[in-house]
């Protein structure tokens, strides 16, 4: 068995929407497909992948560097010992050859895009779930068969009112969320605390919501925020500073006893361990919410994981961002925290298997070979029409 | 005046050498040109760049985001205040418009190539030598007329035998350096002892050779390196250990007191910073090598400036990997200590001006304006020819 193919083309992934930091509306993403010669009930088994959100789409990476190295590779030597379906790890580690350490961010974008169409090619040719088959290789079998959800939304956009944000909120309410985010750090404390009120007053209580500050605010404006937010008692208070200030994070837990979130732009387990060994964050309390997508994929992640329990933390902390598939089948086979969801942007990449509701802000894992995109349509039918 | 054009193209950079962590045989670099409407000596000014090495070329991130950002933007709006020539912070600024903080890797690399080409116009337009503007607008006018400069090479090629190393040594002795580099950790450490002792037997002595592990060691090998180096006095053991892993320099930093160096994979301000804060670094011996053309810049090099001073650090204690003309005129211009040579490969990019000899690992500076690749005669035919 080999691949045969593996083609990438790039999709927009735009809203009308902005964070304290950047907004979307230029955003795209890449989507990767690697074909096999497996056969399942006649067609050949296809692997698919894309790259998240927030960053953009690797084209070039994946057509001068990624896809090569994989396609010139001793077919052979991409398989697992038996032969009998791809390996993940060695896939991976064709793909890095020639890279030097440090500097991560984009490739690893591109290898995180690539990396998810290989683990939905393996779980598909295994025929299982991905979730069941990471949980039987990594996690003792045990699978979570309901993750928890959380509705990530409260961007800022034109024209957008108090009263159409607490709208939007009563939506999440209504679609099975329990516990909604909002941006803030795009305007005034005094403006961000009316929205906080504003949606608490929806969500019934400061536990309920989640506040994003994306990366916005220097030292003395986190330690502002985190003295106004304090009495809320909010589920988590996220990347207050530059992800990478780790010692603006370490201080910050001298203001803020309660959950803080960080991680989403930290791409590989190099940086994670950073995070874990200067940036003050509480294994009691707080979140980490790294992407694999994002961040080379689930190989990566795996190393991640290792890094956290060596370092004495739970997976359980976790709680990635990105809102796809990907982290949800890892969310239930490895045993994480949750899994970030976007019920109303980034679509058709946003959200996870049709007909799959929520309830409670947990979302039942769907019974379908790789990661389940068969089961969302229009992800499904994109990433298949523009992969031809 | 405005920028008329932005020309992207990508050159070979490769060599049949490999350090202990990546094989440079397929390695390229991307050439930059930005076009200016502005005359000198019935031509428009272009302004050259290219992004050092190690790190790939960046066809899809310059053609997809950064080049149209900047054609896209208000041209007045990249001026300075009094419109007489390009302003490199707010093309910078345009250039990260709509990205999200950390992962500084590729993107990185992009940057840097463009903001080369926008300081050499800048020079150019000018009329100076990039050395002399930097020193008039950020060194209260001091410059250096000459830079200390040290021959980087012992890498690793097929049949290369000790003979040939020191042969590669004597060469660079004969060209006028007095401090050579030596790779080290490609193979056992016993190897690596006979390739030492056989170089200083060239050089003279430990302190005119430094040696570079590229990032290879886990802690108990950087450990034990450091403890068979120590007797040698050498110039600095660089790159002992992942570039990331700041624990692991820290910790070295308790077993090795001789001077080290680090940080050419370190490709932000805030990574910088990260090393400097965490990574146990001793500022009155130790070499920080971060090359701007690989971390977004000289914009991005002049806050990594200032963080150092904030932190104790002279910018004397900064030797740039990357062995090209824009760190040497940072070198020059800015005081910084010193600079990497590569009197042998990455050719036509390394090196500096022609006819510009080494005396006593010293080099000196041309007097013309810009960057100065139009007096390193095979890089500026090259630039000239694939960005046409």
């Amino acid at each position: 068995m080999r691949i045969t193919a593996i083609h990438s083309a790039a999709a927009p992934i735009a809203s009308a929407i902005r964070n304290s930091y950047i907004d979307f509306s230029k955003m795209d993403a890449s989507v990767v497909a690697v074909v096999t010669d497996v056969m399942r009930e006649g067609k050949p088994v296809i692997g698919y992948g894309f790259n998240s959100n927030g960053r953009y789409a690797q084209r070039g990476l994946l057509a001068e560097r990624f896809i090569p190295r994989i396609m010139q590779a001793d077919a052979k030597s991409l398989l697992n010992d038996a032969g009998d379906n791809l390996d993940p790890q060695r896939i991976w580690a064709a793909m890095f050859a020639n890279e030097k350490p440090g500097g991560h961010g984009e490739r690893s974008v591109a290898i995180g895009t690539v990396d998810m169409a290989v683990w939905d090619a393996v779980a598909k040719i295994a025929g299982k779930p991905l979730y069941r088959l990471l949980a039987e290789r990594y996690n003792g079998g045990q699978v979570d068969d309901k993750v928890f959800v959380y509705a990530a939304g409260g961007y800022y956009y034109p024209g957008k009112n108090i009263t159409a944000l607490q709208d939007e909120m009563k939506k999440y309410l209504d679609l099975g969320y329990s516990v909604v985010k909002l941006k803030i750090g795009g305007e005034s404390l005094a403006d961000d605390i009316k929205r906080i009120e504003a949606v608490i007053k929806v969500v019934g209580a400061g536990k309920n919501l989640a506040v994003d500050a994306n990366g916005r605010f220097d030292l003395k404006t986190a330690i502002e925020y985190a003295r106004a937010l304090a009495p809320y008692g909010l589920f988590w208070y996220e990347e207050a500073g530059d992800p990478l200030d780790y010692a603006l994070q370490a201080e910050l837990a001298n203001h803020y006893q309660h959950p803080m979130a960080t991680g989403e732009n930290l791409f590989s387990m190099q940086d994670a361990r950073n995070l874990i060994r200067h940036g003050g964050m509480r294994s009691d309390r707080d979140w980490l919410q790294f992407d694999c997508a994002l961040s080379y994929g689930l190989v990566e992640y795996l190393r991640t994981i290792d890094m956290l329990k060596q370092n004495g933390w739970s997976p359980r902390r976790c709680c990635p961002h990105g809102g796809h598939q990907m982290s949800l089948n890892i969310a239930a086979g490895l045993g994480l925290g949750g899994n970030e969801s976007y019920p109303d942007v980034f679509q058709p990449f946003g959200g996870f298997a049709d007909n799959t509701p929520i309830a409670n802000s947990y979302v039942t894992m769907p019974e379908l070979p790789g990661v389940g995109f068969e089961a969302k349509g229009k992800l499904i039918d994109l990433m298949r029409r523009i992969t031809r």
